[in-house]
């Protein structure tokens, strides 16, 4: 087959290898899986899942599918690499999607996670009455489409690393995210980060990184 | 001349003439200037004065010269013609150029003005403390560059207008104020519109409007 | 359930909840209704309601739903809190469903609507032989897409506050509502603000905070 | 020289060659002035002259020059090759620079040019005041930045040919002229075309070309 | 109904009113038809008219309709009121639908219209060979998509006027026509000026404007 | 004063106060100052410093300054408060004065850094053969403008987390840092993110916060 | 028909015709197969060719499709006229579709291609560990998405042309091959250029131009 | 000091080293010029040096400076080290300073070069009339500003591979290049790669490494 699987990752960056399902033909999929299988028991991720191929793969493999997220994951194993805890808040319930995928992405990489959804800065006392969650969190991933203000509010309200995603959500001058990216992109607050729009397998990634430091 | 000075304006729009000095010289101000003397004796406002014109019309008319706004007012007269308050806010210091812009044309109305500077939203207390300010509005004018939070965090907050101007503060991907303006046209908060960038004369002039309902 | 729904929201801020139904299940409208209707009885507004989610409603509630705006409201009532009119303009037959999304909520909210449809600035003749009706508004909204100049020439008109929401009408260079909402923002006439593009929504609901003061 | 100069472009577009001054220095435009001399005496045009070139020029040539326009004129000889008429039109006191480039160059290609400058939509009496001229032109040249309404309300007004030329003119969200430029495009009266912006020799050039049709 | 009927315009403007379909239902326009019908029997022209629209309105009218092009014509009649041509030229057999557009537009306005497709840029023995063609039209209308060369090499060539229709035909950085609309407004040749992206009818519109002076 | 400084920030975020010096004028910088030093006594950034306001303040406090990227320290001492490394790695020479900002933050927030500059992806074996550096660094700062794919490939190549800084370095086609930061937004390797274009200090506290996990 | 079929551009260009399938009903291909088929009787190349149009040209013609890369080739006999080898490389495996297109195209000219798929720099060995191959071609063409960071990479470890080829794989900022585009055009490696985002058929003819000198 | 010199590149890459001077200071480059004397005597290049800088290194070394091009040569030697021929040709005159840097980038790496400046597709006969020029050519790099035609249109003339190079000439749309890099992208004509916005440099360096092949 075509795809290079890249055996030697795990040992290279510390982490299970992560398929990329997008534009991947559910048969290729399952090359791939095979291949990891055999150096790789447990907790096989996989974004971007069409329903289609979560399908075929569940009559093959002990798959767990998020519909929501688009989040497949081979063998599932709960399991706790590190204490601390990481946040994933969204500023409307439309932004869930992207923070489950955030959220799943980083509990199977071993980490405590705890949502906070739909605590957009336009209802502040949402946000404000979960200060002490915030503040005990080791990293934070702010979710957010339209403008995108909740990175900078969450990064100015605490002192821990936030990554922000923006998210397509919205309409008209949202421009399928770029308004929000350009907002966290311009966040006045220090010790804001951002992934590319709609990435929270990337967001939840890097929050497990900065957690098992 | 060329300029075709407006003499009915007043009547139609119940607002004295206001020169846009931006293009304009000297000496063709200062034709406007008498020209519209004619009818109109006081509190003539001229924005985007340069500190050359306004020095040399300051020899020739009864003239107040702001220069961090750049707002130049031939004939100040102090007067209130409405009862409410505006409330003019920003997010940083670099911001209160358009905010005076906004503040003194709205005094000038007619308007009482309360200035908030320096509240963005990566310091969510200095809003919060002043709440009580806010909510005793009119109209608010939400002033702020980079991330431009601060409209809809105070849209969330208060039940009245806010005007929104982005400003074109900041650097990198705050792209001359499209960021700031993006977040803004993007508000969740409901009662918010937006101005140009960096036009705090336009939101000054519309919250006044909005005061003397 | 995840959407936080926000029972002090009428309180803070003067106004019923509104429900954006873009992104939302027929199930959690279901669920956020019945938790809206236990301390509001009338008037819920749903934006962006699909047919069939519509459908699915009316089986459960005394639901109002318009077709071309997409707007339902539960338990629909009529009522006037505000004396004053609101003018609802468009350049175009095509503007129409956001002018309804616009004129509906500003009822819901309690004001006196008139439509004044299809007058743009190609044909001036339709707007002038409307001159007294502008005039008596207390706001005006002015809805329009390809060149947007709508609100320019309603704002150089009439006296009162201008609310401009450019939509994505048209083709080629108008890109999805860029080139009117461009437009607005460096509209040469005072008192004019924007919202975003399509957001018939938000220009109603400031056009009644303001009819309201 | 490296600059080839085209010797049979008269005979094969029937217009004198003009020379544009941009980035040429004052020695390169000396040397094509006396070639062109060679078989074409009078009215040799060149745009975008910077006043140190045009002293230059003027102490070797018979120079007209125009300083808000950056025209310069070698030889110039008043003369009428088509009997009807080219209105240029402004929408403000700043776009008169480019009309004039507009109105010089058809001026030169012998035609008649009527001024009409300062009349944007957002007073529309001082357009509507001069239907009677409008109504005789054989092409109209519509110079506005900003939101550029001018050349759809023009062209709604009349039934000649309409040349749109945005400006970069104004600030913050007109970009540079792009927003006069969209709203140009998309004009919703037949009949309008656009040049670049600010390019106000293509507008007189063509409308000399309707008009000597 | 909610669409103002023009019937002046013809009067004001000199042309048959003209219907725009593309958001339209077919009641809407039938209804428009009718109305139209009354006062102007012959040559009355849809725009973006759909298939399926079209069957139905055939059903009702006499009805030319060009599925290409997506034209329609009720009581379609030859009928010449110019003695010029106009030249319709494509890059491409991919612009012949908006070429088409402009075509038909022409002719029903009365014009000789001589068609000349696919003769871009990279191939120019197919422009050069129908010199004779070109340079004996009025005015020409050069439809192009991707890097839009068209227009200026025609204007180039020929001393009529020359409007550049970009299209939206292309893929990659074509970005559906601003390739080649930015190309046709920097036209290094005199004449040419553009309309917007895919705008046949204008195109058309405006050539014949020219081509009855 | 305007500036509302905020004393509390240290206990909130554990970090000194921070000055953003670019739009603050030499005196406003000495009042802040002053201030900040009633309670923190070392180590007080500012970034942005222009050279003439550092010669200011340094006649009033003991400023080290850094001309090629503009930071200012008033009361520098060295500190260390964690043990990891921060490595700071740069495209090109060009990238160095941000790189600088990025790391003299890093080192007053009490961080071991070190400097990998002009090692882009043009010259692979200058960046393999620092493999061993790169791979004990506990966050890595990728900073680089052009075709920004250094923080990619050091990405790939390392497991610790990675923010990459696009800088506005480069002509034409890099518009002023747009092409970096679409690339680093875009990366393939997990545990990248990124701050805003040539954001330093913003790159430099978020790496200090991983580092003192 | 419509279509001018160019006879003479193999003899001009030294290849044989190509067709733009994208835009040709099946109909007007068969037109232009058996026009070409006259004078050229092997490997006719299409482009873009859809699944149900190769369907309907099979039963007519002896075609070779390939459902990936959307490419025919009628008559398809194996012929090298050069000596040399091109190799074309992507990142990811979905740039793959993009690069057969490159790859048939460059057989079909008569040249020797290796390919070598999903050696993306998030993951440097798969590139390294192909160097032999990489240093031997005479021309290399670099497909991919995202960063595009490849053909900056592969410029820099070699010394023959380069080609890159963005493509529109990926999601959010990558925004349709935009992102990859400007990273390869600020390829700080020298002897790399670029082509249309997608246009694996313009990489593959410029290989083989270069690989027949 | 920073830049780290490349020794290897020459035997790498078989080219000199070549140095970018656009933000280096004089005395850095003294020090890279003196590194690589010591490997390499003959035909250092230097792009994008400054007058000043130019005249620092004319003291120390023996220095050919082009002040157009701004380039600088070190121990320039004439050398040919190919057979074939490469034709640099512009649009305009205002293109020629990035043509030269193509051109004497060519000739310093061994190339004969062949200039055809201000042969612009506005007037295709001075195009025309150099076909035999043309046809001869190994490459042909093809320099242009605002509409860009000139790569399109010469590569349907010949058969050898066009480089376009863009330039940031011209004035309002042609956005400082975009213009022109986008016609450059679309060509219709085969054969044809584009290299960054007044990258003179990588074109004359791509050219020669496809004339030696
Ligand atoms: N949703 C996602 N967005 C961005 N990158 C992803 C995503 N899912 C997986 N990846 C990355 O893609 C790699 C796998 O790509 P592939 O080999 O094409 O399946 C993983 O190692 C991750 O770094
Ligand atoms: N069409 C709309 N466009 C923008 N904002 C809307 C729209 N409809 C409702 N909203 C806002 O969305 C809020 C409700 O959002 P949610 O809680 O997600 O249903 C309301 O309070 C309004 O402020
Ligand atoms: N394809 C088109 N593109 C742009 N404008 C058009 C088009 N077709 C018709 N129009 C214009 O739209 C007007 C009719 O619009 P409407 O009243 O909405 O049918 C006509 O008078 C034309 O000026
Ligand atoms: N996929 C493609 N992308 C860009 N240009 C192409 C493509 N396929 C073919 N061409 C060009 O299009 C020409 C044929 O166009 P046509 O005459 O419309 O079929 C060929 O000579 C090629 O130069
Ligand atoms: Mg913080
Ligand atoms: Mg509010
Ligand atoms: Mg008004
Ligand atoms: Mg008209
Ligand atoms: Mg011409
Ligand atoms: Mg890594
Ligand atoms: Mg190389
Ligand atoms: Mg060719």
């Amino acid at each position: 087959g075509y795809a290079k699987v890249d055996h030697h990752r795990e040992v290279r960056q510390g982490a299970p290898e992560v398929i990329y399902g997008a534009s991947k033909t559910k048969e290729q999929m399952e090359g791939i899986i095979n291949s990891l299988l055999s150096h790789c028991k447990e907790n096989i991720l996989i974004t971007r899942l069409s329903t289609e191929s979560a399908a075929y793969l569940s009559e093959r493999f002990d798959l767990f599918y998020d519909e929501l997220s688009k989040i497949g994951i081979v063998n599932r194993t709960e399991h706790y690499s590190a204490d601390g805890t990481i946040v994933v808040a969204t500023g409307g319930t439309s932004d869930i999607p992207v923070a489950e995928e955030a959220a799943l992405t980083a509990e199977v990489l071993g980490n405590h996670v705890i949502r906070l959804y739909d605590v957009g800065v336009a209802g502040l006392h949402r946000l404000l009455s979960n200060m002490e969650l915030l503040s005990k969190a080791n990293a934070i991933i702010a979710v957010a489409g339209m403008e995108g203000a909740l990175a900078s509010v969450i990064g100015g309200l605490t002192d821990c690393p936030v990554i922000g995603v923006p998210t397509s959500v919205g309409y008209g001058a949202s421009f399928g995210g770029i308004s929000a990216l350009l907002s966290m992109l311009n966040s006045c607050a220090s010790g804001v980060s951002v992934v590319n729009i709609d990435n929270g397998f990337g967001a939840g990634y890097l929050a497990s990184m900065i957690n098992h430091q």
